[in-house]
C-alpha cells in the first residue's frame, strides 16, 4: 500500500469539494448580482483552486501509472519472450487452422523437447533417486471415485452470465477487473473508496455466492462485452463431464488430477512394498479443468500436465532419514505470520525453519528442500523462487500444513508446485465410499496393553422393551463414541435410566441400567491399524515451463550492433536441441565431415540440429542461440573442428572423431565448459569462425 | 477349413438320416402288428446305426475340440501370464476398490517402466534417428476437428439393445459367439449349415447394419444374459463427448487418434522445417475408445497410449535415401494375394517387396522395416511377427496401401502398428474445412511452361439469355473439368450449341458458340503447388506391451525341483529395474556395501531395487526373474561381489567400485553379457552363492 498515493487521493478529494463549494460561491454571487470586483475575486479563487487541483491529479496520475509503468515494462518483456516461442514453435495455439480455442496450446518441436527432458529429470530426482512407484491411470474417472474426493461437488468456480446472450464470466474476475480499473484509471475517487477497493481485492478469494452478487450489484458492473446485466453468480463445475459406455448410465469426468488415481490403489501399492511404510507413489499424466474463460495464456489453460506424488507416512512418525541431506539449503521462504504482519519473504535455512517448526514436520521439510533442487536445476532462477506457506483461510479444512513454490515472472508469483501435508483425508474418504479399507498396519514387537471401550447392549431386555425396533436401538447404541459411552454410563449410575436418541427411528427412547453394559477392559494389541498421512508434493509442468522460458530468455546485441538478439539461456538439462553441426561452407568434403559427426551424435544419444545452408555463421548461431542450442560444432577442416559455447560465445577446437565424447560429457554433467575449455586449445580470433 | 470335419459333418448328416428312416421302419413294423422276428431285425438294425451314429460323433467331437484344445492350451498360458502381471503389478484394473470398470488399466510400477522404456526407446530410434518434430497437443478436442477428419460420421460400431433391460452388446460380437459355439458345440447341424456359419464369420467386418441384423434375427439371437430379444442395430460414436467452456454450445471430444493435431499443424511444421519436404511430425499421447463392450483384457482397451508419425511426402517422390539401410532385412510379410489365394504369410527380403512393387513406396518401405527393427529391439519374437497388407475392403478408399505389422498372441494374431500410405485425404480434409490451404510448394529452378485449360464466359450473352440466373449458369460453366469443357467445345463446334445442366438451378439451360469460349493456353509457372501425402506408422504401445509381456514369459522349474518359476526374459533396454542388490546375509559390513552400490547406481541413472531381507538368495533371485531383471548384484564380500545374470544364471566376480560401470556398460548395449562374462572371473560354484 503506497501512503503517498493515498494521501493525494485525499487531497484530491479534498480540493475538490473545496472547488465546487468556490464554484458554489461564484454562482451565488452572480445571481446575487454582486459587484464585479467581488465575483472577479471569487473567480480568481476558484482558478486557484482549479489549478491546485490540476497539479495534484498529475502527480497522482504520476504515482497510479507509476505502478503500472512496471506492468507496462512486464509486458513488454512478456510479448518479446512470447514472440520467439511462438515463431521458433516452442508452443502454438492449438488447433490455430480453426481460429484457436481458448485454453488450449500444443507444445512444438523445441516445446516438446524441453517437456520431455523436464519429466525426464523429474523421474530421475524423484521417481529412481527416492524408489518410488510409479502408476499411470486413465484420465477418464468414473463418477464415485470423484465424488468421494470431493469434486462432483466443491471443484467449481462461481460464474455469471450475460442475462441476454447468455456468454459466462468468472464472478470474481469481473470484480477483480472492476476494482483494479477503478483505481488505476479513476482520480475521482476517495481515499476511503479506494481503500474500500484494495480491501475488496484482497478478500476476493474468500468472498461466498451471495457476498460477490452483492458486491457486483453495489458496483453495477456489468458484462464487458455487452453491458447487459449479469446473473447471480452460480457454481459452475470445472470437470469435463462425458458418459462412459454406451448406455449413458455411467457418467465421468475428465480427472481434474492425477492424484486420485494413486489413493485408489493404496492398498496394492501398500502390498507391493512389502506392506511397509513409508512409500511414496508417483504419476505423471494429463488433468483437465473445464476452466469458465481462460486467461493468463499459458498458465491457465484447460488441459495440462502434472507430476504427482503422494508419500504414505506414519502420522506418528513425520520424521526423514535424508532430511539432513537438505538441511543446510538456504532460499526465500514466506511463512504465514510474514504475511500476515506484511513482512516479505526471507531467505532461511531449511533446516531451522524445520527445527524452529514453522515447517510443520522433516517429510514436508524434505520435499521442499528437493523441489527446490529440481526448479533450480532446471534453470529457475533462485532470487525468483519463494516458498510460500498457506494462510490459514486457504488451506483445506484437513490439511496439516501447505507450501507453494512460487515462481516470479510476468504475470507476478505463480504457483507452480504445491507441497501439502493432506492428513489421512483422501485415503479415508475413499475408505468410506468403496468400503475397502485404506489402512497401514504396524506390528509390535512385543504385544500392547491397551485400554478398549465396551458397550455390550443386553438384547434380551432390550427385545422386551423395543420389540421389532430392538436392532436399531442395538446399532444406535453400539455406534456411541467414547465421550457419548461415558457419558450415558455416568448418567445410568446417577439416574438408572436415560433418554437416548436413535437416529434411525427419529426419536428418544428411555435406555435403564440393564439395558446396556459400559466398561472399559484392558487388551492386548498386537498391532496397530491406522490410515496414513499423505504429503503430495503437485507440479504443474506447463507452469514451470512457461516460468523457465521467461527466466531463461536474454537479448544480446548482434556484432553489427544494428539489432537484438534473443537467446535463451537453458541448461544443457533442459536444452531442447543439445547442439548443432554447421559446415563453414558450402562445399562436399565439410559436408561429409558434418555428416559423419551428425553419426556420432546420433549413436550417442545426443539431439542436433544440422544446417547445411550457406548462410553466415553468425546468422546460423543465432538462430539457434534462440532455440537455447547450448553448443555449436562449426567444421571449418577436415580433421578438427570448433566447439562454440552460447553463453560466453567462447570456442574451443576440438578432433573431429572427439567431438561427440566432448559434448556429450558436458551435456551430462560429467564435465562442465569450463574444464573442457582448459583442456582443448581455444580458438584464435584469426581463425575464419567468427560471428 | 479342415476336410475332414466336413466329412463327418456330411457322414453324421446322412448316418442321422438313415437312423430317423429306420425309427420309422420298426415303428410301422410294430404298428402293422408284423411277426417278431421282422421286428427284432429292425430293431437289431436300427441299433447298429445308433453305435455307427455314435462312433461319428466321437471322431467328429475330438476334430472340433481339437482345435479348441489347441485354444485351451492357450487359455491356460494367458492365465499364467496374467496372474505374474497382476501379481506383481504390471497392471492392475483401474478403480479396482469400486469394483473396476471395464475397458480400463492401470500400469502398476514395472509396467509403468516398461512403458517408460519402450517410448524412450521409440524417442530415441525415431524422432531422434529421423530428425522429426514432435508435437504435444490436447486429448480434448473440438468438433470441427473431428467433423473434417470424419470421426463424428464415421467412427462407429453397430450396436444392439437388450429391448426390456437396454444394455448394449455390439452386433457384430453377438453374431461371431454365435456362429463359434454353433460351430463347436452342435454336432448335428448340416455340414451345408457349418459352410453358412464360416462363411459369416469370415465377411463379418463387412456386413451392413441391416445384413447384420437380418442374421440375428434369422438364427433367434437374443441378449445373452436374459434371453430377451434385441433392438435392430444401430451405429454408436465411439468417441467420449464432453462440452469445452460453460456455455454448452462448444461440443468437444476425447480424440480417438493423435494424427489429427499434426495435420491441423502442418502449415507451421511446414514452416518449421524451412519449407522443405519430405519431413516426418511425430506425437505420443493418450488416445480414446469408447467401446461398447470392452473384451480382450488389455487388447482393446477405453483409453490408451498411441505413438504416430505423420511423414510428409511430395507424391510424385515416394523414394527414400536411407532405404538402402533396410532393404537386406527379411522378415515374414503377407501380402494381399497371399491371402486371397489361402496361402500363409512367407519371409521375405523386404527390398525385394518393394522392388517387385508388392510394397507401394519406398518411404511405406523403409517404415515397415524400421517397424520391424523397433519391435524386434524390445524382444518381440520374430518368428511371430507378420507384416499383413490389407486387402482392398479393409483399406479406407484414399489409402494407397496399408501394411499393419501383426504379432501374435494367446488371443491371435494382434494389429500392432499400422504403417498406411493416407494419401493427400487429411490435409485435403482440414484445408477444405478450415479454408486455411495446407499445402507444398516446389520451386522450379526453371519457370516451366504448362498448357492450361481457360473457360471464359462471355457474361453480356449470357446476361441477355438467363437475367437473373446468369451467375449461377457462369459458376457452372467455370465449375467444368477439362473433360466436361473439352466435350462441351467439340460439341459447340460442331452443333453451335449444347444442353447443359446447372445443378443450382436443377436443370438444362442451352449454350450457343457465343456464350462462352473454351481454349487451351501456354503459360510460364514458377512453381508447383501440391498437397502432400502422408505416410503413418501408428502405434497401439499397449498392444506391443501386452504382447511383448507373453513373447517373453517363461517358467523354469525351481532348484528343488518342486515348483515352476516365473522368469521374464525382457532385454535390459525393456526391464523395468536394471538389477537387484542383495546383501548374502543380514550383516552390517555387507548392508553399508549394499548401499555404497546403491548409491552408484542411481548416480549412472540405474534403477535397481534393494532388498536387505534375510529370504534365501534362491527365493530372492526368484522375485526378481518375475520381473524381469536382468542382473542381479549379491554382496558376499565387502571388496568383490557377484553379478548373476536372469536367463543363464551365469555369475561373474567384480570389485565393489567397478559393478555400476559394469552393469551400465551392458544395459547401454556397449557390451555384452559375453563380453564381460570373458573379462571377469566367474563365480565358482563351491562359493556361497548359490540357488
Amino acid at each position: 500500500m503506497d501512503m503517498s498515493e493515498n494521501d493525494l487521493r485525499q487531497a484530491l478529494f479534498e480540493k475538490q469539494a473545496a472547488l465546487d463549494a468556490q464554484a458554489e460561491a461564484v454562482r451565488e454571487l452572480k445571481a446575487a448580482g454582486s459587484d464585479t470586483d467581488a465575483v472577479h475575486a471569487a473567480v480568481l479563487a476558484l482558478n486557484a483552486l482549479k489549478l491546485d487541483k490540476s497539479s495534484i491529479e498529475k502527480q497522482l496520475q504520476a504515482v497510479v501509472s507509476g505502478s503500472s509503468s512496471g506492468a507496462v515494462t512486464r509486458e513488454t518483456f512478456r510479448q518479446a519472450v512470447i514472440n520467439t516461442l511462438e515463431r521458433r514453435l516452442f508452443y502454438l495455439p492449438s488447433f490455430k487452422i480453426y481460429g484457436g480455442f481458448a485454453g488450449f496450446y500444443d507444445n512444438g518441436p523445441p516445446g516438446c523437447a524441453v517437456k520431455s527432458n523436464i519429466l525426464s529429470f523429474w523421474r530421475q530426482h524423484f521417481v529412481l533417486e527416492e524408489n518410488m512407484l510409479e502408476v499411470d491411470s486413465p484420465c477418464v474417472t468414473p463418477e464415485i471415485v470423484l465424488k468421494a474426493s470431493g469434486h462432483v461437488d466443491k471443484f467449481t468456480d462461481l460464474m455469471v452470465k450475460d442475462e441476454k446472450t447468455g456468454t459466462c464470466y468468472r464472478a470474481d474476475h469481473l470484480l477483480k477487473d472492476f476494482c483494479k480499473e477503478k483505481l488505476e484509471k479513476d482520480l475521482s475517487i476517495s481515499p476511503e473508496k479506494a481503500a474500500e477497493l484494495r480491501h475488496v481485492l484482497a478478500v476476493l478469494d474468500d468472498l461466498s455466492s451471495e457476498e460477490l452478487g452483492a458486491k457486483i450489484k453495489e458496483y453495477g458492473i456489468t458484462a464487458p462485452d455487452t453491458k447487459n446485466s449479469l446473473s447471480d453468480p452460480y457454481p459452475f463445475n470445472l470437470m469435463f463431464q462425458t458418459s462412459i459406455g454406451p448406455s449413458g448410465l455411467s457418467p465421468g469426468y475428465m480427472r481434474p488430477e492425477t492424484a486420485q488415481g494413486i489413493f485408489v490403489n493404496f492398498k496394492d501399492l501398500y502390498y507391493y512394498n512389502g506392506n511397509k511404510l513409508p512409500f511414496a507413489a508417483a504419476q505423471i499424466g494429463q488433468a483437465f479443468r473445464n476452466e469458465i474463460s481462460p486467461r493468463q495464456g499459458l498458465l491457465r489453460v484447460r488441459e495440462f500436465t502434472l507430476a504427482e506424488i503422494e508419500h504414505f507416512v506414519d502420522p506418528e512418525d513425520k520424521s526423514h532419514p535424508k532430511f539432513p541431506e537438505v538441511a543446510k539449503l538456504e532460499f526465500f521462504m514466506f511463512p504465514r505470520e510474514q504475511q500476515v504482519s506484511g513482512q516479505s519473504a526471507k531467505k532461511m535455512l531449511l533446516g531451522e525453519a524445520v527445527s524452529k517448526a514453522i515447517v510443520n514436520n522433516e517429510t514436508l521439510g524434505y520435499f521442499i528442500g528437493r523441489v527446490y533442487l529440481f526448479l533450480t536445476s532446471l534453470g529457475i532462477d533462485k532470487e525468483r523462487l519463494r516458498f510460500r506457506q498457506h494462510l490459514a483461510n486457504e488451506m483445506a479444512h484437513y490439511a496439516a500444513d501447505c507450501w507453494d513454490a512460487e515462481i516470479e515472472c510476468s504475470y507476478g508469483w505463480i504457483e507452480c508446485v504445491g507441497i501439502a501435508d493432506r492428513s489421512a483425508y483422501d485415503l479415508r474418504a475413499h475408505s468410506e465410499k468403496s468400503a475397502v479399507p485404506l489402512v497401514a498396519h504396524e506390528k509390535f514387537v512385543e504385544p500392547r496393553e491397551v485400554e478398549k471401550l465396551v458397550i455390550a447392549p443386553v438384547k434380551k431386555e432390550l427385545g422386551l422393551a423395543f420389540k421389532g425396533n430392538q436392532k436399531m436401538v442395538v446399532e444406535a447404541l453400539e455406534a456411541m463414541d467414547e465421550k457419548e459411552a461415558m457419558e450415558m454410563r455416568s448418567n445410568l449410575e446417577s439416574q438408572g435410566e436415560v433418554e437416548f436418541f436413535v437416529c434411525t427411528l427419529g426419536k428418544n427412547v428411555t435406555i435403564n441400567k440393564n439395558m446396556v453394559a459400559i466398561f472399559k477392559e484392558i487388551k492386548k494389541e498386537h498391532q496397530r491399524v491406522f490410515t496414513p498421512s499423505v504429503i503430495e508434493p503437485s507440479f504443474g509442468i506447463g507452469r514451470i515451463m512457461y516460468c523457465l522460458y521467461e527466466h531463461s530468455f536474454y537479448t544480446r546485441p548482434s556484432k553489427a550492433g544494428d539489432e537484438q538478439l534473443n537467446v535463451f539461456l537453458f541448461p544443457p538439462l533442459v536444452a531442447p536441441i543439445k547442439c548443432t553441426v554447421f559446415p563453414l561452407v558450402q562445399n562436399q568434403q565439410y559436408e561429409e565431415v558434418a555428416k559423419q559427426i551428425a553419426k556420432s551424435l546420433t549413436a550417442a544419444g545426443i539431439s542436433y540440429k544440422i544446417d547445411m545452408t550457406g548462410t553466415s555463421i553468425g546468422k546460423r548461431y543465432a538462430r539457434t542461440d534462440e532455440l537455447g542450442v547450448p553448443f555449436a560444432i562449426t567444421v571449418d577442416s577436415t580433421t578438427s573442428v570448433t566447439i562454440r559455447e552460447r553463453d560466453s560465445k567462447e570456442q574451443i577446437r576440438v578432433n573431429v572423431d572427439e567431438v561427440a565424447s566432448v559434448v556429450k560429457e558436458v551435456i551430462d554433467g560429467h564435465s562442465t565448459w569450463a574444464d573442457v575449455l582448459w583442456r582443448y586449445p581455444t580458438h584464435s580470433s584469426s581463425a575464419p569462425v567468427d560471428e
